[in-house]
């Protein structure tokens, strides 16, 4: 039983192929990391300007791991100021 | 590229039970369809009483099919009975 995170991130239109080209950076690097399962961006059908990374690890401590990567420190905080709003983050442990 | 859902669940206390097993049910016949890559049923680490499916499928006509299924159709309305508000739906095209 794995744990999901699904982070969802409404982009400001005008930073959208910046913000890209960090997301390309940063899926490339963290698929490669120790316990990573799936690591996705995706693009909400019914409202185009939200945006959703959705992850799978195997376990809490390899995404602990990954959130004190270096990656993850110099990327997440650029993407933080490409965001019309804080994101919606939340982390699920699978049951069934 | 794949369609990914998250439907987030707010399940009342008192019907946690039966509806895990209503949602096992509906895990076990939803992965064997045609065009499911994942299909998973999870808690919110930080607030236990909410739940997400998440799921993963290989295009959105796969998704439309489990949505017009005889299992979709009998069981989600049993599990809307038990939900303290009404669910949240959102579906993502993955683009990187």
């Amino acid at each position: 039983m794995s744990i999901r995170v699904v982070a969802r991130d409404h982009v400001k239109p005008e930073c959208k192929e910046e913000a890209l080209k960090l997301i390309k950076e940063m899926v490339e690097i963290t698929r490669t990391e120790k316990g990573n399962i799936s690591y996705a961006f995706n693009q909400d059908l019914n409202n185009p300007e939200f945006f959703a990374m959705i992850e799978e690890w195997e376990s809490e401590e390899c995404l602990k791991t990954h959130m004190e990567s270096e990656h993850f420190k110099r990327i997440i905080p650029q993407l933080g100021a490409m965001m019309a709003e804080p994101s919606r983050l939340e982390v699920y442990k699978q049951i069934v």
